[in-house]
């Protein structure tokens, strides 16, 4: 069974995405296709570079992963397909698989990378505006269809990878920051709730303090704004049944500063 | 061939809806999934109940549809999985399948629920804040592999329901209420055209009144207000080429007066 | 492996696409199924029959694509279903399929056109308000199981076309016009770069002027305005990761003045 994945910034209303489903069944007729997501704000490599990472350990292994976040495309940045462990990526290398890449050199994963230079494997006809139909389509085919990654490209060991917010540890805590703005205005941060479990906490963000992590949204009252852990294990902010982006006003990047108020 | 359906509030932006497929097909590699609608109003239960009820009856027998609506995630609220009719059900016990149920109980169709509480069917870590990834994707994928529906829990019989509006009966008419408001804008009622067919009618709602029923939005001039029966049989009121929700400034919930002009 | 593809202005909330998917699995339940567009504006034929003509030709042979922008339903409008080329076409006969018709008979390809009058490959219920469902849905996956498109009605000849906007021949260029404004601001215009390859251009529109013909949008700054050959081979003004649709104040059907400022 061939897997493919698709995020985009290309909106769901221009065909743009189906286009690329085409092209990938002329030549992989048996792949499923799941969007990851193709509202990713135009051009914001970070923003989708985030939202893949959240997406990918949850696909089985020998999944084709074709990510087009590609302000780029047409000058002479690099087009790229890669392994990260049991996966495959396909894309502009541009900084769109960094938080996979780091993750897997963390872990000890294995990881190849080959700058995709065999047009045999492309659209016959390459735009200079839609690589994402006219090269990256086709190669994620070719992949999920058993075409080595070798054939695809010349192997190179540098990907661009972008510098993504880390907290900062301080005297009595931490200082993190908003990586990622939901759907619901759930704020998540760039902190891991392991780094600081056992220890009570005071998390103040845009002149708001909270008081604590809460188990769920649903121990509380509508309108209440809590943090809690997310799905990934990052704190998270947020009003309940609301939006604490909007209450707060606040974006990604900024700080949130989370102190211990017990000793370990 | 097992078939799936997804319908839950979390947008398509995040990545949320294909993390859920990612689960599902490390279970289900087969499974074909098809998306009722992401796009809910958060934490509106009624609103995706309505959405749900109105697809179900055009899938096959034997198709799994996971709903996640869900405020409660992380408290105590019960997790399920049913089956009503020939199909099954898989999501927080909150009231998201009231009225499959009660149509089933109309039509003295077979109805099981079970009480999630098999861990064995779910990903190996539970969030607190995302049981459609971690509970809701694998028991629906497990459910659409063959697993039998009381393998995956505890049986029980008094599911959340509901209050959905109903018409009242008046002297010489009924009291309806907007039941939904779709993308279109237009506003489909709880009023069944059974109850009133083969009489003369006077439909007034927000000041505005409408004679009689239009065979359909093509015998008008566009921006004109309009009702008809709707592809469910419903009374709808409608602006032909237009939003009625716009121009009435109507919402769900508002009553609509359905008056009888001629005597059966 | 049958493959359709959908294309609407249903929007993705109401789970009317959910629901065409249901229809369509009862009877072909291998379809691979890929959403073109369920955004097209509400009624706007013309915006349906570009995005769809654009997807079109990157399916394989045998697709069948369903497309229901269907401000008639309900009236006596026909219900058609097309082979244009090697692809099969289901949908209202209102010129959604008029790009593709004129593209096939310059080609010399074949058009064959049906009217659907043979209710026995419908839904046994018809509304007068979701023909998507309950005609279009079924009658395209009956052609995705192999039914011959002359089961499914009658022969005809004539089918509805738009006047589709084409740029006009002046002394020292052309008067364009834009055609379609995608999710990104992009403005593609009807004039195909193939007409002025090889000529110095000066490109006006809303009162700018734009030199020449860019390689791609990363040969400059953010907020540029610049012109290009789109994916399509059309000439298109954009501004650079930004909206020149909101820069400019631009619609479709704004005139683009396109002059030579060299001789051939």
């Amino acid at each position: 069974m061939a897997i493919i994945t698709l995020l985009t910034d290309f909106g769901n209303r221009d065909g743009f995405v189906g286009t690329m489903k085409g092209v990938i069944w002329q030549i992989c007729p048996q792949a499923q296709i799941a969007d990851i997501s193709h509202q990713i704000a135009p051009q914001n490599i970070t923003e989708g570079a985030i939202a893949l990472w959240r997406a990918v350990r949850f696909f089985p292994a020998g999944t084709v992963h074709i990510a087009v976040i590609d302000p780029g495309v047409g000058t002479g940045r690099r087009a790229m397909a890669a392994q990260i462990g049991s996966q495959f990526f396909v894309g502009p290398d541009n900084g769109l698989f960094t938080p996979l890449v780091e993750d897997a050199q963390k872990a000890g994963a294995e990881t190849r990378f080959v700058e995709l230079d065999q047009p045999r494997y492309w659209l016959q006809q390459v735009s200079r505006t839609f690589h994402g139909r006219d090269i990256f389509a086709p190669v994620g085919a070719h992949l999920a269809s058993g075409v080595a990654l070798e054939e695809l490209g010349t192997p190179f060991t540098d990907p661009v990878l972008l510098p993504l917010s880390k907290p900062v540890k301080t005297a009595d805590g931490y200082k993190a920051h908003i990586a990622v703005v939901d759907a619901f205005g759930n704020l998540t941060t760039d902190l891991l709730w392991t780094e600081v479990a056992g220890r009570e906490l005071l998390i103040s963000t845009k002149d708001k303090v909270i008081h604590g992590l809460s188990p769920s949204y649903g121990h509380h009252q509508p309108g209440e704004l809590i943090a809690l852990v997310d799905s990934e294990n990052y704190i998270e902010i947020a009003v309940v049944n609301g939006s604490a982006a909007k209450a707060l006003g606040a974006r990604v990047g900024d700080s949130v500063e989370v102190l211990f108020t017990s000793s370990e």
